[in-house]
């Protein structure tokens, strides 16, 4: 076995395995930027490689954490107990099959690689995170990513038809096969989605594919506040108008998006709230949409621009892609929740934000998917000033409180990992919670797969930052 | 507590709870029809009496099966190990709430007055099994119901947002919430779904609805066989069109409807394989979709009809109506398998199927769900002929194991139950059904809940079979 668990790794594994402080400084965190650094790093070529890693880490009682970009912003992908992280970037083959509409692809293909292929093929896969060009495939499995696009066509769960992989305890496992129904035992496929590499490790995945819809149209409309923009998004969904995309960006998050750009968005409007919709499909359909929804926005609101070209759409969209990263013009910090709501909820959610700022901390941005409930909210702070950061922690506990009282859940498409994991235990009930942790013992009595996930209190505002910048981090 | 189990449960439950004979007897078989009869049946009025009926079943070790209508082709609801039948069928309260397009239905509310009551406000939940009339959600959500309409719309787990119910333990938990993503702990709400009655009892759900469709159009095409058949079913689907049903029904299923109709489907061909198809959505997609569809029929078949109103297409429709009831003159018994393939293994299936007529049983009739590759394969025989029941028994092995080297599963639709627990070690790993049953014993320690099912080899044509008759029967 060798004289310690990382030789025992090498003796088996050869070049594969990387013990370089370079290396393992680079393994040590992921998108949330809290590091702790690993003993070792496993960079597989071959499938079998991670069942041996995770037999290894059995005998040897070692922590593993299974990484793709680190793109996560929860701190899924930290190793946050030490031990090994299997990068699993180099198994990124990708195989489209038309003629059964279905891509099979390796856990560490990147989803714009993915993309790329299958529309190559006139076929399409909608979800796509914002992370799209760096993050992989298993990631999005591991958090059951979401995305611009879920309004019409729901998230990653919903286009996976099988995934092969590990056992935490190093067996090979197939869940699910690539057919369209599957009624046979227990349905781990879907448990594995979205348990943020706690219950398994996913070397492969099939994933169904749709026809491509052939074009799409872009529309930006104007509100004089939140509420009125949120009510005007649940009236275009109950006109039968199916959107596939639907963002809501409050007023902080446009004025952000104004000050990067230079480009004043509606300017009749002081201080707008707005919905940037796009709608798709063939000719005839987008024709038919787009009479529909030019019929409703003109009931709702007198601004609206609409996009007659990509280049017009890409100046319409820039609100969208600009209004994240103006955020740290109000703070050096940001606290990034992805809560849900029901539809109906998201006014009452967004008034309560309003007097969060009101009564304790003012620079909370929201934005995002009104089609799903699905808010992002950004609470900005300085974490050099102790007392915004003691609000932002505030704001922050009571916006969760609010979210769970409302119905909706702390995570929509993120996951919890290490960010949300103080809030598990108002989502869920101690039976809940218990059973949970039960079924995680059932896969890996050792616990060593992605330990300190999700049932740990972990405070990410008590921890230093890396100064790092990932090529997805734009200032 | 009592002096016996069923005394307990009547002194802490009363009067819906049944130890007659007669009512005991209704309770102790499903559409199987193999019976065994329970010591006593509750019939809850309220949520809280199931938590009470699981608790004391743990304290007494008595084996507790849930059921609905009873419409399972599997033996999922029979009580194997006799014990208590919960029927769920008195709590059935459906709220649709039309603002948040969703439905919050009791588990025993019929699938047909929760498809009336959302398509009563122009919405509509598209999982339709045959059964539709008389099944319960709750059954549907044990078994992952499929039905028709999966080809566009999917399956009854895409539908499902929110679970509420009970551990076999007897706390009361919730999976999912009412919102349109959730990314927050493991997701036990899919695992729940199609776990067929083993891992929790389900009491309340919260289906996601859609726009109901303007209208509908169905086609029959004739084909000269089954092959030519599903490679048109293929063809239409490559060419982009997405059919809301597409049906195929092979020759002795086509002649066996024609006989209980009296109609010829296609007098032109000699014995003719056909694909029943249907397209729908607003008038404008329909004439676009039905452009398209004639295209390609044309290209496919010279034989094509298409209803023009509802009258035509309820004519069309008896093929399919007509010809599951008509295999009862090839043989008093059915070996009823609702395997899945992928779609381009169709072909093969059915070419292996017309091999296994030759050699070993000629009375083998299939209809199903080309779009999906689920298709329904009758092996009809005569139990009271030895010979014709073991080549039967020897057919259906045959079949499931070629399914399963065509990649595919031994059931798409109906579960596994009793039916088809003699194959789950060839569908699956000894490691994979080995942590199955460590799942079954982490929510339910002292096996309490539908024992018996799934990991317990049960060989249904050794029992003799109930003749009986339940609404859905139609000879």
């Amino acid at each position: 076995m060798g004289n310690s668990p990382e030789e025992a790794l090498q003796n088996e594994l050869g070049s594969v395995v990387s013990t370089d402080p370079r290396v393992c400084y680079e393994h040590a965190f992921d998108g949330l930027k809290i590091a702790f650094t690993p003993q070792a790093v496993i960079m597989p070529t071959e499938r079998e490689q991670i069942g041996t890693t995770l037999k290894l880490a059995n005998q040897w009682k070692v922590p593993v954490t299974v990484r793709g970009a680190g793109s996560t912003l929860t701190g899924g992908a930290t190793p946050v107990k030490a031990g090994w992280v299997i990068n699993m970037t180099q198994l990124n083959n990708i195989h489209v099959d038309a003629e059964n509409q279905y891509a099979e692809a390796q856990a560490g293909a990147v989803l714009k690689d993915i993309q790329d292929k299958v529309e190559g093929v006139g076929l399409f896969y909608p979800p796509d995170p914002s992370s799209h060009k760096w993050c992989t495939i298993g990631g999005n499995i591991a958090c059951n990513a979401g995305g611009l696009r879920c309004v019409k066509y729901g998230v990653t769960r919903d286009y996976v038809l099988a995934l092969k992989g590990y056992l935490p305890t190093g067996e090979f496992v197939e869940w699910g096969r690539n057919v369209k129904k599957f009624a046979t035992g227990f349905n781990i496929r879907d448990l594995w989605i979205g348990s943020e590499g706690c219950l398994g490790v996913v070397t492969d995945v099939t994933l169904r594919l749709i026809e491509k819809p052939e074009a799409k149209l872009t529309f930006l409309a104007g509100f004089s506040d939140e509420e009125k923009a949120l009510k005007a998004s649940l009236e275009i969904l109950q006109s039968g108008i199916r959107p596939s995309i639907m963002e809501f960006i409050d007023a902080l998050s446009v004025q952000g998006a104004s000050l990067r750009t230079g480009y004043s968005f509606f300017p009749e409007i002081n201080s707008p709230a707005v919905l940037l919709i796009e709608i798709d499909g063939n000719s005839l359909q987008l024709e038919n949409e787009r009479l529909k929804l030019e019929n409703q926005l003109t009931k709702l609101t007198p601004y609206t621009q609409v996009a007659h070209n990509e280049q017009d759409a890409e100046k319409l969209w820039e609100v969208r892609r600009k209004c994240s990263g103006a955020m740290f013009r109000l703070g050096n910090s940001k606290l990034n929740e992805d809560v849900v709501v029901p539809l109906s909820k998201m006014v009452k959610l967004v008034s309560f934000i309003r007097d969060l700022r009101k009564r304790l901390h003012d620079t909370i941005a929201v934005f995002g998917h009104a089609g799903d409930g699905n808010l992002h909210v950004n609470i900005m702070y300085d974490r050099d000033n102790s007392t915004q950061s003691k609000n932002a922690e505030q704001a922050l506990e009571e916006l969760m409180h609010e979210v769970i009282r409302l119905g909706g859940a702390i995570s929509g498409e993120h996951g919890v990992g290490l960010a949300k994991s103080e809030f598990m235990d108002a989502q869920f009930s101690a039976t809940e919670l218990q059973l949970m942790q039960q079924i995680k013992r059932t896969f890996d009595p050792n616990g060593i797969l992605n330990p300190g996930k999700l049932f740990e209190v972990f405070k990410p505002w008590e921890y230093q930052k890396q100064d790092y910048q990932f090529p997805w981090d734009k200032k």
